[in-house]
């Protein structure tokens, strides 16, 4: 079974290829996510959100590996869906990013970690889904 | 440009229709991410992660909506972006769940609003990605 998907926008970046985006500078990365004019009533009341959730979809991946290892770690190999790695069998990508003004359908938003021309498959509001933070651990994260 | 996707596994649940997924009793559901045989060097790592956030594609939805109205809260009609209403033009779900335990491929979790059978596209590790919650808003869902 395939499922297809159409893009409803795209983000503009600074950041032309993946190369370019540094982790340590991701946060003050700003951008826009510019969805097609037909969807601006979809965004009605997004205004009152500080963050959103970007999802998008990394054409530029061509292909995905089972392992991954993550940037900064030394010595370590964990399976892809343990990483956030962009090889992924679907190159799918979640991003939350601070809404900092909309202008139409223009989104602009700091925090970006895409690149320039990528295809964004849905935005949604980012609630917090777990207020609890002193119970999550982050597994080979903790090591960082 | 079309965007194609394979699923990677499908959800087990008790839920089997979004009727049945009921706000108040997801937090205490539990059920099962099933991956496909192939992919089971690429959970190795996530056993160390409290949550994972599953991507699904809602297979049932026929239609999107531009606009919802969120379950509870009277007389509000916003966006469809700026809720998390399956009637969306890519009827992608995002959720988060507890990682209780891993089978191989099969991963039990807490927390699930999916209905039995979905297909997933993905799973990542939940890594918290807004440690400031005190400065996050949450537009509509304030005064519910």
């Amino acid at each position: 079974m395939n499922i297809e998907y159409t893009p409803i926008g795209h983000v503009r970046s600074p950041h032309d290829s993946p190369a370019d985006v540094s982790h340590d500078e991701v946060a003050e990365t700003t951008g826009e996510i510019v969805l097609d004019d037909d969807y601006e009533p979809g965004l009605d009341g997004i205004d009152g959100f500080s963050h959103v959730v970007v999802f998008a979809h990394l054409d530029d991946v061509e292909e995905y590996r089972l392992t991954a290892r993550p940037p900064h770690v030394e010595d370590l190999e964990v399976g892809v869906f343990a990483t956030r790695s962009p090889h992924r069998p679907n190159p799918l990508a979640q991003t939350v990013v601070e809404l900092l003004d909309r202008d139409g359908t223009t989104l602009h938003v700091e925090g970006l970690d895409l690149v320039d021309g990528t295809p964004v498959l849905d935005v949604k509001p980012h609630t917090v889904p777990i207020e609890d933070t002193e119970n999550v651990s982050v597994g080979w994260l903790e090591d960082r």
